[in-house]
């Protein structure tokens, strides 16, 4: 066994792969080039179209991965439809590359059970995460954030063999955007490292449109082949998710406190630049930030999303400058990202730990969510306290590694189950990267920000030890149970460049 | 001796390579994978801000390649101001990859001379493509056309060193665009593949704001240093050209010519494309076809540039639906990049004959210049009749290649000396390709097209034979001397596919 740099055991090789451990956030240097893949050759009067079936039946095969994008979210037609295609054809083992899978995709669960396929390298959230934790995939999953997953299709860790793009827009030649059309989801660009490095890639539209479309989130010059098919997704379940501000007066505390940390920091200032989620009580700080900004005519800087109506709200008011869009959480959101100059698309090599400098690194502050946090501040969102893999990393380690000031807001408990515990079941991100733990308690702040502890200790704001926070915890709750694992391994949790943070254990089923 | 498909003798090597002989318009399949750049890691609080000496000096060796785009055409400073660091540095033998030079970039040619530049692999317009045609170039140039030269960037032909990028605005992570600043130019385009591809990229602004700069055209992922200067170019000089009517009898007829031939085609049809230059004829044709779209209430598909007032006109008036731009020739362009939804930057990758579908492929029609046309169909648009290489090939080889119709505008002699003539001083593009010579005296078509022979046969246009305007010419002009050339080749001449189409004789010098 090896100890990583978090502190957990790893096996010296998983799945047959060498191990190569966690060493801190910024320890592991880039070993690879980029892929070079093929040039390839569409002489004039050549037609890309192609229906799915022909694509799938000519371009898969057994084995090989297959990869698509989450933008539709819950909403989401093209894996079920593409898998289906796939298992009729009698293809086996093939690794879904999915940046995320949703609740929608539960018939991936199937597809597991009957050797359609083998691996998923992604998000799982819900039933197929669920599926996994029970140990009914073949291979080992492999979970990155979405940065460090398009890194690992930039470098060929995440070799893609077809990806398929659900494009709301496309022309014959293969330029999609997200902004236009039924299904309307926003930026496209959780596929975009997809387009460049596939061997082989598929835009799949129910909006085909004449030549060119404009703007150009995927480019004709990466695309094989366009398929046109009868609908992407049910709109009214793309961009799903928590839209709405909290009306909890728990979350309203634990917003509260963040927004008096981040002004006790000098954070609601002159060209301050934030992460916002889409959780009830991201939104809400989104929204308490924003009122404060006016009420003191600031100005801040750009809000990175996840874009949600409140962070459109803030750049229609003014007190922000700029959006920078990797993915949209609500329609006011992918409308103003047709509609306003100052909404920009990024594509998620943006994210990415292994280029010139990603858009992370510019934040001033980010407040991120957790199932599980623990007194080496440590925080797990991918599995809850029973062990069950229920959702993906999402885009958590990157803004936690990079921004000035990373905030956790979490309950004390949930269903009398402590979220603030001694150790979290899984480490999503490690505690080295956590600033300020945000309670309706009041906040811990990490011993290493020296800083921070300074700026908040005169304050009106309860600074708190985790080791009190989590007492408190433990005595409204009690002492939490141990997960019901075994020693399998069944899903691995990277840091974004690559290496292991943590495993999942397979979970009893009862 | 090797004999091309376009009947040039061609040496087994030149400048001790292997000559790859011209094959046919489509002949030559991509040999190669892309380049695979290494990845590099910039860490949050790293800083990208360098002045221009220091970057020079850190990155720039002895025998590099260094890279420029032509976006600010004959207003650029930068190609001056970095040669000048470099040579002042005493480093020596650097090749020169700017995509264009122009008048303004005379003092390469003393940098040619004092051996800080052994070559230039780029289009050459005025005084340097003089100077290496006298022989004043240490190593054999390369001319290749826009798209040609993004191919030989992403498959390695032309591996560069150091990319410079002229930005009219930056932020100090390196988003660049090329439409806000007072050295506002349009797109920035040329400079994509160099910025995927060079070792490093320092990009270079007399407009640094607040980050993030949008939209962007090149991307903070690619850049690795920003340098702030005072000013990058002359405002006067950016997008100057040929960039009125032409008002010119002849001109005009010709204009008509092809207007009158693209409506017996069914060019002037809905959804049709056209590629428009900025020379005085095809503003005129341009502007003529707009007129007729109009009258007929016909709205035409989109509209790729080399952008000009003309052709956003036609935007604006509702007769064309999009303009595809990699080029700004006058300010009215520019403005209409920045504010127009439906008039888009292309990057150059999407000119390139090695991916999936340029966008040339989608043209119904190409108007296109010559300095000369010979009884093949060969066209020269890099030198005059005395040998002089005075031009690059710029966007000439690409639409004549894909689009539908490709029409060739020029008089039938310019300063008493024949354009028709037995045999162009240099193939620039192969006749092989391009399908109607209008001249003021009517239009010849290329015996391949008996399509277009037989729609045009029984209107108006005066139809003749290319020996027939030939022959004209000479009668009018008499027989044009030969050019005072040595067998000493000074330039090749590539094929957009990287093959080599012909070569450059030095002039002797009088």
């Amino acid at each position: 066994m090896i100890v990583n740099a978090a502190g957990r055991k790893l096996p010296e090789t998983i799945g047959g792969q060498k191990v190569e451990p966690f060493m801190g956030a910024f320890a592991t240097p880039p070993r690879k080039k980029r892929l070079a893949p093929k040039l390839s050759y569409v002489k004039p009067g050549e037609d890309k179209l192609m229906s799915l079936d022909e694509a799938v039946m000519k371009y898969v095969k057994d084995g090989m991965t297959i990869s698509f994008h989450h933008h539709l979210r819950d909403g989401d037609y093209l894996v079920n439809q593409v898998l289906e295609m796939v298992s009729t054809l009698g293809i086996k083992d093939v690794v879904l590359a999915s940046t995320a899978l949703f609740p929608v995709h539960e018939p991936v669960v199937r597809h597991l059970m009957d050797g359609t396929v083998r691996r998923v390298e992604g998000s799982m959230n819900g039933p197929v995460g669920r599926a996994c934790s029970f140990g009914h995939m073949k291979e080992i999953a492999t979970l990155r954030d979405h940065g460090g997953r398009g890194a690992a299709v930039e470098m060929g860790d995440l070799p893609i063999d077809v990806a398929f793009i659900a494009a709301p827009t496309a022309d014959d030649y293969g330029n999609c955007n997200g902004v236009h059309g039924k299904s309307a989801c926003g930026p496209l660009g959780y596929s975009y490292p997809d387009s460049l490095y596939a061997k082989k890639v598929i835009a799949v539209t129910d909006n085909l449109v004449e030549y060119p479309v404009t703007p150009m989130s995927i480019h004709q010059t990466h695309v094989d082949h366009v398929a046109e098919v009868e609908t992407i997704g049910n709109p009214e379940q793309i961009v799903s998710g928590t839209t709405k501000v909290t009306k909890s007066p728990t979350n309203l505390q634990i917003a509260e406190y963040v927004v008096e940390t981040m002004d006790a920091l000098g954070i609601i200032s002159e060209g301050a630049s934030i992460q916002a989620g889409a959780g009830g009580i991201s939104l809400s700080v989104t929204s308490q930030m924003g009122d404060l900004l006016e009420d003191r005519h600031i100005v801040g800087g750009f809000g990175l999303g996840g874009v949600t109506q409140y962070l459109v709200d803030m750049l229609h008011r003014g007190v922000i400058k700029k959006i920078l869009d990797a993915q949209c959480f609500d329609l006011t959101a992918v409308q103003s990202l047709r509609d306003d100059p100052d909404h920009a698309e990024i594509n998620i090599i943006y994210s990415s730990p292994y280029n010139k400098g990603s858009v992370y690194n510019k934040l001033d502050a980010a407040f991120l969510g957790a199932t599980e946090v623990d007194l080496d501040f440590n925080v797990n969102v991918n599995t809850h306290s029973d062990g069950l893999l229920l959702h993906g990393i999402g885009g958590h380690q990157g803004p936690a590694a990079c921004a000035k000031v990373t905030f956790i807001t979490v309950p004390l408990y949930r269903k009398r189950i402590p979220v603030i515990r001694d150790r979290v079941t899984t480490i999503s991100t490690p505690g080295e990267v956590i600033d300020v733990i945000a309670t309706e308690y009041g906040i811990a702040v990490n011993p290493r920000r020296k800083d921070i502890l300074k700026k908040v200790e005169n304050t009106k704001i309860p600074v708190l030890t985790i080791e009190e926070l989590k007492k408190e915890a433990y005595d409204l709750c009690g002492e939490p149970e141990l997960p019901d694992t075994t020693d399998d391994i069944v899903a691995v949790i990277q840091w974004r460049d690559g290496t292991i943070l943590d495993t999942v254990k397979k979970v009893v089923e009862k």
